[in-house]
This record gives C-alpha cells, structure tokens and sequence, in this order.
C-alpha cells in the first residue's frame, strides 16, 4: 500500500459507489417504464460528436461549457453537452421518415465544464423525453404532465411548476415599444429574478402607464386561474400577443384537467437558459434545492439547425438532483432481496446449493474462505448478511 | 430540408435507434439481475480519467487506443478504454477498506481508437464482473460459470469456452530454457494461432526432446479430460509448473462439475491482449462469429499499480458482439407490450382514458392530430398498432 500513488479523478468527474449505483439503476428502470407506457421508445447517442455539427443547437453560453478535443485527422470533437441536441440530429439523419409525431425517450450522461461547486458535475445524468413532429398545445401539456408523473413514479410527490412561454414574453415586451436590445436585456433580468434590475430599467427607459403595467405583471407568479384572467385583457389588443396567450391557456386547461392545478404556477420570467426554446417552457422545483430537478419546453427551431423544420417538445430530469431530494425526504429506494452466503468444505457442492437458491431470486454469495460454519456465519453477520448456510461437514476444509 | 448540412458523427461512433436501445436495455436488464442473484453489486466510473493515472494499468498497445485530450489547466485526460482499470482505481482509493471479497459489476460504455471495422466501434458496451480480494481457483471457476450463466440468460445457448493460464504457460515455456525474449516471441505467435510461425521459431532454435513436445503441447487444444492427462506428467517435474497446472485443474473441475464440460476446451495459446492478466484467462466463442462475445480472467498485479495488493479476476461481455449473435440466431428479445392510440375532438377526456389504459401496462398515444375515429384508426394501422380508441362523439375536433 502507498498512500503517495495519485488515483484521482478529473475535477467534476464522479465514481457511483455500489448502493448508489443500484439507485440510479432503479430509477432508470422505473422512468423507461413509465416513458414507454406513455408511447415513448428510447434511443441512445454517441457520447463522442463533431463539435461543427453539434454546436449548431446551443448559445454561445453552451458552446463555452464544451468539452473540446482533437481527433486524430485534426478535426475538432465533443461530448455531448445535452441530449436534445444529439437526438435531433440523429431524428434529421436517421429518422426523418418516420411516422410523426415521434415519441423519443433516454437516460445518459451528459458533459458540461461547469464551474465544479456543491451538486454540481460536469459529467452528469439525465433522463427526459422528446415528443417531435406536434406543435399541438397538448404536447404541451403532455409532456409536464408527464414530467409530474415521473417525478411521483420516482417518489418526489412535493414540487412546483414553474411555466413560462417564451414567445407570449417576447409579444408583451413589443407592446412596450422596446428595441431587440432593451427586450434582450429586460428577458435576462427578469430570468435572473432581479426585480431591482428590473426597477433600473423602468426608470432609466422612463416607462409608464400601459408600458409599466406590462412589465410589472411579468414580475409576477400567479396560479392559473389569476394568470388567465389578469393577462386575459391585455392579450386581447395584438395578434401575437393573444394567439400565444391562447396556447398557453389551452395548454394550462389541460394541465388543470389533469389535477396539476396546485402544482401549476405560472411565471413568464421561466425562460430556461438553453437558446434553442421556442414556446411554453418550464421548470419543476422541490422544496430546499437552489436548482431546478427538471426543466424543458418547447423548441420549434432546433430541427430546422440540422436541416428538417419541425415542431417540437421535451424535457430533462436531473437525476443527481432528484436523488439529492429522495436522500433529503428520505424516500430513497432500497433493495430489499434476501442475501445469502453459502461456504463448506468443498466448492462444488457449495456451488450447487447456491444455484438453487439463487433460483428464489435470492442475492447469493459463495465464500471461498471460511474454514468452519461458525466462522462463515461471523463473517456473514460482519457484513450484515443474516443467512449464512454451510454445505457440508464440519471441519477443516 | 437541405441535404447539404452535415449531421455526420465521428467515425466508429454510433446512434442506437429507437429498437435497438430497447434490446440494449432488456440484455443489460437481465445481467444486472443475474449479476446481483450472484451477489455482485454494481458500480459505475466517470467517463473521463487521468491519462497518468489510468495509463497504469494498460499495456503500450492500449496506451496507443486511448482517446487523449487536454484540459483546461493543461492536464491530459482520457475516455476509459475499459472498466476493470477504472474499477481497480475506485477499488483502492474508495473501497480498500471494503470486506473481501468484492463482487462487483458494470454495463458501461468504453472508448478505443482503433481501426473502424465490421463490428468494431471506437465507443462500444461492455457489461463484466469483477471478483476482487481472493485467489482460489473457485473464484477463477466462478467467474466462467457466470460468464455461461449470463450468455445463456440472454438467450444465447451455443458458445464455446476457450480457458488458458498465462502463468503455467510461462512456467513451461522456461522448462524449455528459452531466455525472456524468445519466450514473448513464442507466446506472441501462440495466441495469433500462427503454427507455421511457431515451427519455424522451433527450428531457428534448435528445439529438440522434451522441449520440442512441450512446444508441440501448447499449439493444442484439449478437451478437459485430455488436458489433464496431457499434463500430468510434464507438470511433475518443476515446483511453478505443478503449482499453476493444479491450480488450473481445481478450477476446470469445478467447471466440470458445473455442468460445462462439454463447453470448454484449454488452449494455452488464449493469452487475452490486456496486459494486466496473469492467471486462468477465457474467451468465449460462437460459431461463425470471428471474434470472441465474452473475455476475462485473473489480473493479479493491477490493483498493485494504483497501491493496493490484492488478487483478482473477472469478465467483460461485448454487447453489440452478443447482439450480433442473438440477430444471427434470430433470438433478439421483442416487446409485445400491446400498444394503444387514444385520439378524440377534446384532449382533457382524451389523456384521462389513456392513463386507465396504462395503468394496465399497455403502450399508449396520445393522437393530437386525428379529426375522426375513422382517420385514427387509419393512422394507426399504418404505423403497426392494432389498438385505436376514438374518444367522444364523432366529428370535427
């Protein structure tokens, strides 16, 4: 043993011991099942991709985050800094022809050079849907709803959902006769939640009456119901401003149709960080986390980068956050299969009993150690197995 | 649409489309539940390592695979190339102080650059066990009878073990007193089945007598029965020679006795080309398949390299290999979960009947676009699903 031997692991970069391994598998499990109950089947992308290609979905932002290296011809690779991106590439190249809408689903890593703080990875693991090929106010609807069951099917039963729409926001911020310039800037304070921000700009750009109403109402977060009747009146006024008011209303209806109506919030200042959001948006919150467990919305222009205009929506589950909210409610699973260790004087036998009880699906461990029974049933209950059995006669092996 | 933008990905690496993950999913379902029935516990490992510090457990033709980048701040990281390296890393700096023996198990992708051909990827899965902290010849039997157990859960049932031992192999190459190059010459042409190379090494050293039958011995291949009356013999005569041929033979007995002699054969020429073997190695074959689905055996001296003594000995199965087989026998496993679409004029009704409808486990679609029940059935039946339900009165939505 050395303790002066480096064995470390690249900042961000994290090894999932045994329990918390088995975690992430279960939850896996019970997502895809819950994912292809709903008709989403799942696909997997290359981990590695051309950075050229790839780039085309994110911001500026995003592309600043990516893992970047050269292959061996010189041309510059990446690992996938998200999983929409991958996966509308793969549906403009591979699935195109597919009957629409197309119902996709995954679980991977994902790569990020993030500033390495407290819950935060670089290589971290979602799990999400995509529904393409609809631009139908009940895709979006489905896919919160089905952000919500998959949270409960996980056993999260305590969230809110934060829903915004990006477009209706950038319809209000037109009707204050504000420059590209001045709508960009009053989107990312009001992203930011930095309503003293949001005061500055009010009073720098000297806004008042109709104009200060506007933007005083994006501050707010309302249930649905005080959404729908306080923007009912300004919507009315412009086309755009009121056909993304419809959809989003559409879509609200449903949500509430489907008992999210206390879960609902909604907050035009959700605009999520990823460039390529079109729509509704949202976010899902647990109580106590800092960070969102899940986010998603609408994209509408993402296809259309890898060269097949399409309609489209979706959203990610963090899963190490999830897991941080499941440890916190304590409502993390656990395995509860039996474990057996089985040891004797002679391998074969020892072999055979632990097949057998291998087959009433019994976790079973063959000791190669042990000399005597006493022995083998003190190292099993040294490691918290309750059932140890010794084939054959006592002594020594 | 344009047919000029690039949506390419880098060579050797893959998508998995929409069928194919689920198989992926089903095969890595079931080992995981073989693997734990036999009490392994999984882990995972980050995607990205140290290039200094995984590098310690791959021999220069690994090195030479390794995908190699730079940091930010200027360090070399890489993609695993495998997982028994990165789990010898986690075993010592997180589980030293774990009770031994340590079961564990993976599925995980791994990346090597090498050649792009037929069947061979540079990102590919492996899922493998590895049984960490003791060296009796039960373990050595143990991880073979799992590695039969796993092919055969998976469904493939016509396989063929092919069990060397790199350390009796060197032991009787020295009985021939050829010094340490010639014997890595002799070992080099054995596991490339080159026996014209073989002769020709035979003749240039003036090989006679008994060296030369010990020669002709390991170009064999031997069932378990003529291997150990082959060898009997010739392992009486030196301590390191009768010590590794028993220790070999405790093994391939218990494998007999597992039920698997007529599924293994000893060939001293498998070697394995991980550097990091140095015990009983296996590869496993299925007909018409020109590479081995299944490799492993006892790496002794690797966790040694990260600063942590301790025998150990394991396997990886290659899924996309396995996949291949299972294709070619026509025993890809298939979903016949039945699958439902719900269509109707108004989405609220719509969405609650399809969720009575998966609470029965079924598959089932939401339609946003079908305006009759007609229409509904029509597109469903194009697209292979016999269920359509049409919700509410007939009519335009």
């Amino acid at each position: 043993m050395s303790s002066k031997i480096n064995n470390a692991v690249p900042p961000g970069i994290r090894d999932w011991a045994p329990g918390n391994a088995w975690v992430k598998r279960e939850l896996e499990a019970r997502l895809a099942a819950l994912f292809q109950e709903w008709g989403y089947r799942e696909v997997i992308t290359g981990t590695v991709e051309y950075e050229n290609v790839i780039a085309r979905g994110l911001s500026h932002e995003e592309k600043c985050q990516l893992y970047r290296f050269f292959g061996r011809d010189g041309e510059v690779l990446t690992l996938r800094p998200d999983m929409t991106t991958p996966i509308a590439r793969m549906i403009v190249s591979q699935l195109r022809e597919a009957f629409l809408p197309l119902r996709l689903f995954y679980t991977a890593n994902v790569f990020r050079h993030e500033k390495v703080q407290a819950g935060r990875y670089r290589e971290f693991y979602q799990a999400g849907v995509e529904l393409v090929g609809t631009d139908d106010a009940g895709a979006d609807a489905e896919v919160v709803i089905l952000a919500a069951e998959a949270l409960r099917r996980l056993g999260v039963e305590d969230f809110k959902i934060g829903i915004g729409q990006v477009k209706l926001l950038d319809a209000l911020l037109r009707t204050c006769s504000l420059t590209e310039n001045q709508r960009l800037e009053m989107k990312t304070v009001l992203a930011n939640k930095d309503f003293a921000a949001v005061d500055d700009l009010v009073a720098h750009w000297n806004l008042k009456g109709v104009q200060l109403q506007v933007i005083e109402s994006l501050t707010g977060i309302y249930t649905i119901e005080k959404f729908i009747s306080s923007f009912q009146g300004v919507s009315s006024k412009k086309t755009d401003v009121r056909d993304e008011f419809q959809r989003l209303k559409d879509t609200l209806v449903l949500l509430e149709d489907a008992g999210l109506r206390d879960d609902v919030f909604v907050d035009l200042g959700v605009t999520r960080d990823f460039g390529y959001y079109s729509g509704a948006v949202f976010e899902i919150y647990s109580p106590g986390l800092g960070f969102p467990i899940c986010g998603g919305g609408r994209y509408d222009n993402l296809l259309g980068q890898f060269g097949f205009d399409c309609p489209a929506t979706g959203f990610a589950l963090g899963l190490e956050r999830i897991i941080l909210v499941l440890k916190r409610i304590d409502r993390l699973p656990v395995d509860e299969t039996p474990e057996y260790i089985v040891g004797g004087n002679d391998c074969g036998p020892v072999f055979r009993r632990a097949q057998e009880l291998r087959k009433h699906g019994y976790y079973v461990t063959v000791d190669f150690s042990s000399r005597t029974a006493s022995e083998l049933k003190m190292s099993a209950s040294s490691v918290g197995i309750s059932h140890a059995e010794f084939v054959g006669g006592e002594g020594v092996r």
